[in-house]
């Protein structure tokens, strides 16, 4: 049997981060079993602290969360969706058809529309305004209402074409429709600013190059217009996707209440946009034993895989989907301890800029472990003959940025069963 | 004569600010005359906030710091001049001539090696390893030993060619002596870390921008080393350049104390690298006459202008020094409400990221007030017909970074003295 000496020494991130948790940041502790984790290793007993003695937290616009698993990024879980209580949802549908500016999203951004519609970004309302891309740009994070950092590494922004925006600036409107690709109408953003998209300042500050050949900078820049829009956003329904895998597609909100209904006291996320090998399962396995030493007593896998745009020569996900239900009908991984479910976002490819993303998106979906492998996000340079970040970078950044210190970082490793 | 409420419509980043200070950022205030001008402004009555009952607070390595000037960034100013005192200057002369590993610095590294002598940069202890270089370059900020955010918005790092990285790595070398272009032994870093200096990816994510034609990458990155090298700074003797400018090089110690003995209790510092016009001169004028409105009793004004690298085209250090002391004996400005002293930083020219850095150096040199014009620290792209950066991102990028929250933030504004 290991020791807890010894699960920390298998996670030397752990320990250290464990160590700069006992440092402070002189804010005050947050409800998250991860705290509890420390408390146990630090003292032997069990320390636990809850919110609100055991009652649930309710967020604005209805979204329960259990103060037993990790507290949301600003402290309340977002949702975007219009309620179809109250004849919201119909409002907003009649007057979003009556707007007369119409801004059409793209594939990427109508899936960053799904993103934020779930609040994968709490605290975020919508798409950035200046204040909030400029703090991404720069600072990888953004203050919060509440005078707090929460993690922020990509901007989540719309952009928009200047003709467009000549248009919608002489109406002095503030409210936009957001249509997809056959004019649907999706949703309003409300309360809107229009400022200029640098895209050569966006693209070096947030993959480290300016190279040609980023496949999202391909995807969802080169062409894109030369001003952005941000606003609140308010989704008309939920995005679906008809594609026989939204059953996979569970929100933010739906994997708590998944978890809450496991009884989880530790959730543990593991994001990949490859299949799963044997090293991976192995490597998951081992860590839900480990986790089981330290003394949770039912840690739980959110095996996550990216379902948003990727790269021509990444495996589809409805190849991966159908090999992780394999994994999980063949018994390599315990289905009782294990939630397979799709992470809407896009891919960036920006490594440790956006390994923090993936890692921040988790919490707010209830994860308080984060397994971070090697070269995260990472890809080959598109220009030259090496790979485009330092494999250890992810990992490195991950450990110190500022808004996930609540976040257990657990380095993949090669597991060796006994 | 102007109210309060007008001092704070003159500056509306001051009042937005003020209003961000009273959010909170979960942290304990810490003592600075900012602070006690926000309560001033709240409550109309004075708080003085003292630390240690007004005794003077000794820091590492002797300098002290008077209390009642703003806290340098970690609560002591870095010192690293190897004191003549007790024989360690000597001592450490003899030790760094029998180091087998010199390397050689250039220009602008041995202006680094005086900007972190003299605690411009603190808390930074020297020349930075791989997590306070990867901080600065994804945070613009490091995470302190008390848990807290200071501000490093710049790399500053020493760069290593191949054969001597392997040289001084097949030694296991934990030293090795810093050698100026003449051989000349300046100082000494320890407890050496060695690691990948990938230029595109710094340079993308400190300027915005890889265009060929960047001064300081010209200057400084392109034929540089492949690696960089970190580690704690001992510097032999004081830095000095024998132009006739020293008695212009005051460190943040020496400003410290001037300002303590005029008995300042607000510093407003002025960041310049061209000439003082005449514009400049009624805005410091007129800053001060507002402090003074505010309740302020003495106001000092640091004029500083850069005195390291700058670009061919810019006014030489020598001409701008002769026509400041110009405007002080003209009167143009008040001498005895005025320091002018120069500020050894190299130039960077990198816009909203650099601007950062010259804030958070005149916290340490004791300014709770920075004045920031427009689009400061910007230039023209290098390459394409515009300016490489938004002329209003410097001033917004400024009032939310992380560890400047202290910190006053003036615009600079067209002045109508009545």
């Amino acid at each position: 049997m290991a020791t807890q000496a010894a699960f920390l020494a298998g996670f030397p991130q752990l320990a250290a981060q464990q160590g700069r948790d006992r440092a402070g940041t002189g804010a005050p502790a947050r409800v998250s079993v991860a705290a509890i984790g420390s408390a146990k290793v630090g003292g032997g007993a069990r320390v636990g602290v809850k919110a609100g003695g055991g009652a649930e937290a309710v967020a604005r616009r209805g979204v329960r969360c259990r103060a037993s698993l990790i507290e949301p990024d600003g402290g309340r879980l977002v949702d975007l969706v219009a309620p179809e209580e109250g004849g919201r949802r119909a409002a907003l549908r009649r007057e979003a058809a009556a707007l007369p500016h119409r801004v059409r999203l793209g594939r990427v951004e109508k899936e960053w529309v799904h993103v934020l519609s779930e609040g994968w970004a709490s605290p975020l309302q919508g798409f950035m305004r200046e204040h909030e891309f400029l703090q991404a740009l720069h600072f990888n994070s953004i203050r919060g209402a509440d005078g707090r950092m929460v993690n922020m590494s990509v901007p989540i922004v719309l952009s928009l074409g200047d003709a467009q925006r000549r248009a919608i600036q002489a109406d002095g409107a503030t409210r936009v429709a957001l249509v997809d690709d056959r004019d649907r109408t999706i949703a309003v953003l409300s309360d809107i600013e229009i400022y200029k998209h640098n895209k050569e300042e966006r693209i070096a500050r947030t993959w480290g190059t300016t190279a040609p050949g980023l496949p999202y900078v391909e995807e969802a820049i080169t062409n894109a217009g030369d001003w952005l829009i941000g606003g609140d956003l308010e989704v008309i329904e939920p995005i679906k996707y008809n594609d026989g895998l939204d059953q996979y597609r569970l929100s933010p909100a739906q994997l708590r209440e998944e978890f809450a209904r496991r009884n989880a006291d530790a959730v543990f996320a593991f994001q990949l946009r490859n299949p799963v090998h044997n090293g991976h399962a192995l490597l998951m396995t081992d860590t839900r034993k480990r986790l089981l030493e330290m003394g949770y007593k039912n840690p739980v896998l959110l095996l996550h895989p990216l379902g948003g745009f990727t790269k021509a020569d990444d495996v589809p996900l409805s190849w991966r989907m159908k090999q992780h239900e394999k994994v999980l009908e063949e018994g390599v991984l315990n289905p009782e301890s294990t939630v397979v479910a799709i992470f809407p976002s896009p891919m960036y490819y920006a490594g440790p800029t956006e390994v923090q993303w993936h890692a921040k998106a988790r919490i707010n979906a209830g994860a308080n472990f984060y397994i971070v492998g090697r070269d995260p996000a990472g890809m080959s340079h598109p220009t030259e003959k090496r790979d485009l970040y330092n494999a250890d970078h992810g990992k490195k950044v991950l450990s110190m940025a500022p808004g996930l210190e609540r976040l257990n970082i657990l380095p993949f490793r090669v597991c060796h069963p006994s």
